[in-house]
């Protein structure tokens, strides 16, 4: 098979640890038997540092003519720490979210055996826990009206989400769902948000197309707490942009590791994946950084695009590495060894 | 002394619960020679019930009058699965907040040493945990237009922050810290958020006022994950609304129960104390609730009202039922035996 990847490195760590994923997708195109074709493209601050774009019409153009994406990560404390600042990295990747209309962001949140002790966690707490997180990616507060007063004492964010858009990520959800465990939980904050309001009303009316799901509802602060205390009753988590921004991230301590989430972000006709870590900046070029989410991604692209036998051998690698203990130092399992982060990724481009 | 309570009972166990605070009161008020007087009022469901208004201009009064105001919970699941309803329990509670102004809301987490087992996390993560979460209470996407189109296709909710809104808690919080450990944490979206910006300026700006407080900015969703993964770093947490309500919530399982957790909202001219856990209709009538995060807030209101004695006396009894193992089934310390909602409010009362 003969596959177009727009591969963004992005910012921060994300050049090494895309190197790695693409270690790995060349052993695959090698072993399997397909051509893998690398599109790079930029995105992000080393964008705007060489052309004041966070997302060059060039990468856009290559993306849409893709396959697939593959992204690092995004991100520069530069940015962050300047509230003036009129062009930001991140105005990328949302700008790629819409322009590509990756509504549905999944995160699948696992406690892998051989990590359970990294986590914060008490084992009996998340032993056995696997989410999928179903996030909606192109609405919101994210990309509602912003605003800022002439005497710039006052500002304004504007949240909107329509039927529409809540439809269409929810039959996916619930799609999901009758391939899991059949329970699906809307979190939203029905009891102050009108857009919550609206989520809970169309959630509530398309579940009756899925008779075999379960529907509950919870509000976001509650699941805050629920997800910590016992992640084991979630199976399918459905929410909008913001609410699922930060429940995922806190989602992800249950793993041991976010060095080891993987996403994806679909839409009607793109598709992208990239680790849910961001560019940690402090780590940049350093080679210790954990690249086995951003290999993870790549084995979720595979799975998107069919190659199900192929994904599966990259699962595997992954799971023999955690299983030696040929990681980076985030999660070292063996006391004594830990490996770099080009290290890891030619170990599972071997084993593959 | 002689102090005017307005006593708002609320909605599911809130009733059960601010029962036992005024036991533990009543005790206080024996032992140190004060005078307490109780102003019953309503808000909530119940009072939608009785009145159809879920804060009758009756209790608004009440509270205008009195010197501070102890809360139960508010909410009942009727309310909540009916997107339609437009008459809410939870708008009686936000009305009293901006009514009163009661813009800084102050929530303690401690890890008891004698609850750190119920944690879900690890000992070593949580002990010595020492958080004052302060979350601006009375603006953002709470109190911004809401509206629903006419075809009810489209919702939206307007989230706006002012530089006086974010100014005045802000100053609180350095004072704090000033008390505490010197740092503060402001928690916001600053890299999507319009409002969050406002807020990291004028955060920036306030704390060179205070120079012996360091000041550090965390995007939600990776607050979320430290808040997991590494408490013991935080000392005071500043926040907006919303974020504030999540990451709250999510906090409250360091310190092994919800139950335990009291807060304060205060404003220029009035006060008001309440626990932080919701109104659990589930258990509601079954002499089963854990009265203690009421308790505590009574201890809260003592304090604000400079009994500091006092609030001592309340606190020394919740620390002698922790340590005596006489606690609510919720947080069972000793294997054989735990006691109703009452007999622990007894205890408290008898002990002080
Ligand atoms: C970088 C940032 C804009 C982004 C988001 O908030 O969506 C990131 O946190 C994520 O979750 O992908
Ligand atoms: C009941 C609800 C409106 C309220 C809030 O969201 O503020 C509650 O969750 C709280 O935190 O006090």
């Amino acid at each position: 098979m003969k596959v177009t990847i727009a591969v963004i490195p992005g910012d921060g760590i994300g050049p090494e640890v895309i190197n790695q994923a693409k270690k790995a997708l060349n052993a695959v195109a090698d072993t399997y038997n397909h051509v893998f074709i690398y599109k790079e493209a930029q995105m992000g601050a080393c964008a705007i540092d060489e052309t004041g774009n966070p997302l060059p019409e060039e990468t856009l153009k290559i993306c849409k003519k893709s396959d697939a994406i593959l992204f690092g990560a995004i991100g520069d404390p530069k940015f962050d720490n300047d509230p003036t600042a009129t062009v930001r990295p991140e105005q990328g990747l949302l700008r790629l979210r819409k322009e590509l209309g990756l509504y549905c962001n999944v995160r699948p949140v696992k406690a892998y055996d051989k990590l359970i002790a990294n986590s914060p966690l008490k084992e009996e707490i998340i032993k056995g826990t696997d989410i999928a997180i179903f996030r909606e990616l192109t609405g919101g507060i994210y990309f509602g009206i912003k605003e800022l007063s002439d005497d710039k004492k006052v500002a304004f964010d504007g949240c909107s989400y329509s039927e529409d858009e809540i439809s269409r990520i929810t039959h996916l959800a619930f799609k999901a769902a009758q391939n899991r465990r059949k329970k699906v939980t809307l979190v939203d904050k029905a009891n102050v948000l009108e857009t919550s309001r609206l989520w809970r009303k169309t959630v509530t009316d398309i579940a009756k197309e899925y008779k075999n799901v379960e529907l509950e509802f919870l509000f976001v602060d509650n699941a805050a707490m629920q997800i910590i205390l016992n992640p084991k009753q979630f199976d399918v988590i459905l929410t909008e942009n913001l609410f699922g921004d930060i429940i995922s991230d806190e989602a992800s301590v249950i793993g041991g590791s976010i060095g080891l989430l993987a996403s994806s972000s679909i839409g009607d006709e793109s598709a992208l994946f990239e680790p849910i870590h961001g560019s940690f900046p402090q780590a940049k070029g350093k080679d210790i950084a954990n690249p086995l989410a951003s290999i993870l991604s790549a084995a979720m692209m595979l799975e998107h695009l069919g190659l199900h036998e192929e994904a599966d051998a990259i699962e595997r690698a992954v799971e023999k590495s955690l299983s030696l203990g040929i990681t980076t130092e985030d999660i070292k399992i063996n006391d004594n060894f830990s490996a770099s982060t080009s290290k890891v990724g030619d170990f599972i481009a071997d084993y593959i």
